[in-house]
């Protein structure tokens, strides 16, 4: 990928700490800046190495970008790249990690000041860790980055940032910001919704006869609930899909087992361990 | 805990093995002789060090045993208790490490041929690893263990399972077989039946967009079917409620989002945190 001078990754946290160290450590840029809110985890920031430039103030931080990416929560990254678009070099290309991608691109998409185009990104990278202290310059090894173009796309923006997730070790996949949205809300959106329904209907009384088990199905329920509000909110439509077929399939495995099924019992719980499997540890 | 000359272990898989090891570690017995139906992983379970002596004659295996454990897949539980008392010296305590306890409790309840005792147990400890290759001898080391004595069990049985217990490093609870089985449709087999049906509604075209979300969430999918079929049938009604409940909060989550609800969507989501958060990672 051709060096860039500089990158301003807007919101400093898990995700984009990560992308500033993976860009620092791989020589992408020769500067990166890093806006945030608070000037504590700017600083957390610039001391894992994260960034080398740190700002509160958008405008300023986004003044010589050669490329913007917005890893805001969701639920601010629209208003972010709008004002990114005001203050940046005209012409700059935004893209964002977003993890839900429709309304963000149908807002932004071929509507951004001063010739700056958005294409929207995901990487599917996280952890249940935050913030910039547990940024990981490997975070992107060996994990998908999705990107969602539009007609109105230049395939220059395109190639870019195909370059740019593949220098930080992911595939990268096209595909619609619809076609996103609904796979998200079966692979990421659905998991976090059952794993918060899972840790919210255990009494106290049982919380010292977990396991290992219960605490891996239930994981995903530390997570920001603000954060996941927001996500939810984004994806409405698919995530309430999503949760009705999950619905559905659990109808199917209760009365399988209420009324002695154990073909239906088995023949799921077969399926399940399949698909399971192929998914790797 | 009084040393026991010889202790039986009928079954060597995983726990079988972990409870032989944990035994011989800390010199809990004499001799650890482990019964099984295949020479392999008896051969394993003598390599790995769980057991001093192994057969795959359960007779034989139980001949000269002061306390006999049968780690057998629940279903086969009951089937191997009576075989062991028909065989082992007069009088001799038989436990279990069986993930339910009221059916197999309620059967071999003070019916044990030969003046022998069952009392059941249940160790919280696990693994998504099977059999004697992977055993640990500290895998109950700041675990839970259930005993479920009944109005027919004699104090000193009791008191040699919790020694017993306490001396592997778990924390002894006592509590009735019903209890038992309510307790772990909701913090054992409601995860695992969730986690199964989260995989198989996977469509394969989305298995390579999923992260460690979905794998943590649908990690116990990848359990045996056939056991947790066993499982499922044993403790049927208790799942079967555990499962409706469940229901009826997804239903609780898809409701909020579909309705714009977002006082009842955050805080579902904040008191979903705030439990797993005690829960501990």
């Amino acid at each position: 990928v051709k060096r860039l001078k500089t990158v301003t990754i807007i919101g400093v946290g898990l995700i984009g700490g990560s992308i500033g160290l993976a860009i620092r450590r791989r020589g992408l840029a020769q500067r990166v800046v890093g806006v945030g809110h608070r000037q504590s985890s700017l600083r957390t920031a610039r001391h894992v190495g994260a960034v080398t430039n740190t700002t509160i103030d958008l405008a300023k931080g986004v003044a010589e970008a050669d490329l913007v990416i917005v890893c805001s929560p969701v639920a601010a990254i629209v208003e972010h790249a709008r004002l990114a678009a005001r203050h940046c070099p005209q012409g700059t290309l935004i893209t964002d990690a977003g993890s839900t991608k429709r309304s963000i691109v149908e807002t932004l998409d071929d509507r951004l000041e001063r010739g700056c185009r958005f294409l929207g990104g995901h990487p599917l990278a996280g952890s249940e860790k935050v913030g910039p202290a547990h940024a990981d310059a490997d975070l992107f090894e060996r994990r998908v980055a999705i990107l969602t173009p539009t007609a109105a796309t230049r395939a220059e923006d395109f190639d870019l940032l195909e370059r740019f997730w593949s220098s930080l070790g992911s595939a990268v996949i096209r595909m619609s910001a619809d076609e996103h949205d609904r796979a998200m809300a079966a692979t990421s959106h659905l998991p976090h919704a059952v794993a918060s329904v899972l840790a919210v209907s255990l009494p106290e009384t049982y919380f010292r006869l977990t396991g290992s088990g219960f605490r891996d199905t239930s994981r995903l329920a530390a997570g920001s609930p603000q954060l996941w509000k927001e996500v939810f909110t984004l994806n409405r439509d698919y995530v309430v899909a999503a949760l009705g077929r999950f619905g559905q399939q659990l109808d199917t495995l209760r009365t399988a087992i209420e009324q002695h099924d154990e073909t239906t019992l088995e023949n799921l719980l077969i399926q399940a361990k399949k698909n399971r499997d192929a998914l790797g540890s």
